[in-house]
C-alpha cells in the first residue's frame, strides 16, 4: 500500500520550521499501520532534519556551525548571480539532505524522544516550499 | 510486504561499532526477496553510516575530520548544559545522517564490496542506541 | 510491488555526472505509479546528490567547498595508501551520502523544478559504479 500527499509551507527566511504535526496527520491519513514514511522536499536551498527538539539553542548553535561550513558570500563562488545566500544555501541543503524516511509502528509515526522534524530554509528571504509525503506500509 | 523490529545496541563512547550482521539478520527474519532495508536511529547525537570497512584507519580519519567541522567545547555553542561534547554530536548526527535504506536483492543486503553498516557514537559516554529496521518488498 | 535493476555508469575523474534520465527509464520500466524510487550507491568513494541543475557553477562552487572540508592529502590521515585523494573521497561520501529516495508520482520521478540526480565520483581517477534502484508502490 502506498499514500501520498504534498504539502506546501510558508518559511520566513533563514531557520527552522517544526513540520511534525503536518507529518504526524499524514500518517493518520494513510491507515498504513507498519511501513515508513517518506518525506522530500522539491527544492536545493532548502532542507528537512531531524534534530533535537528540546532546547531551540540547539539549532540556533547549528545555524552558527553551517554559516562556517558554508559562508554566505564566500568570494570563492562563481554561482553569485541569485544572492549572497545561494550558493550557500545549495551547499548546507546538499550537507544536511532534502530528504529522509522514518518508521511508522502502529500507525504513528516512530519518532526517538527528543527526535523532531524541520524544514529548514537556507535562503534569507521567505519562500513557499513543497514536501510530499510518501508512507508505504500495510 | 512490511517487516518491523527495533535493536538496542550498547556503545562505548565515541566510535563506530559495525552492525552488519545485526541487519543481516533482520532482513533474513523478514523474508523478503527484493525490496528495500531502513534503518532508524532514534537519537539525535549519534548516526548510521556506511563507511569502508577494510582498514579502520579510514574511520579514524573520519573521526579527525568530524572533530574539525564540528569541535566540542567551541566557544560559540549556546547549548553547554550536558557538556562539551553535546552540542558537536548534534552537528555530527545530522551531517552524517541518522537513517539510510540499503536494497533487499535475492533475500540478502545488497551492499558493495567495501560497504560495512556503522553505528556511529558521537558522545563521549557510553550509551545505549535504539535502531528500527523496516523491511519492505516482496 | 517491488521493481528492482541495477546500472553501472562509468565516471571520468572527480566530478558530477546528470542521472536523471537514466532513473526516468527504469521508474517507466517499473509500472508503478504511485510510490517511491531508492538509488543506492555500492562504493564508499562517490555520492549520489540532489542539486540545482540549470547552472553548472552551482556543481563547481560546491567542489571549492568539499575540497575545504575534506581535503587531499591532509597532513592528518593516516589512510594514506590508496592515494591523496582516497581518504578525503571516504569522508565526502559520508557527508554528501551514497542513498536517496525521490517520490513516484503519476508514474514519474516526482522531482522539483530544478532538482537533478547526480552521481558525484569524487576520486580523481576514472571508475565504474554500480547504483541499485529499487522503486516500491502499487
Amino acid at each position: 500500500m502506498a499514500y501520498q500527499e504534498s504539502i506546501t509551507l510558508a518559511t520566513h527566511g533563514r531557520g527552522t520550521r517544526d513540520i511534525n504535526g503536518e507529518v504526524a496527520r499524514i500518517v493518520a491519513s494513510s491507515g498504513i499501520e507498519t511501513g515508513i514514511c517518506h518525506l522530500f522536499l522539491h527544492h536545493t536551498s532548502a532542507s528537512l532534519i531531524l534534530c533535537e527538539n528540546a532546547d531551540p539553542s540547539v539549532r540556533s548553535d547549528l545555524e552558527t556551525i553551517l554559516r562556517r561550513l558554508a559562508p554566505d558570500a564566500d568570494p570563492s563562488y562563481s554561482h553569485t548571480l541569485e544572492g549572497p545566500d545561494d550558493m550557500s544555501a545549495h551547499v548546507r541543503s546538499i550537507l544536511t539532505q532534502v530528504e529522509l524516511s522514518i518508521p511508522v509502528s502502529r500507525g504513528r509515526l516512530a519518532l526517538g524522544t527528543w527526535q523532531g522534524i524541520f524544514l529548514y530554509e537556507h535562503r534569507t528571504h521567505s519562500h513557499r516550499r513543497t514536501v510530499t509525503a510518501t508512507v508505504i506500509g500495510q
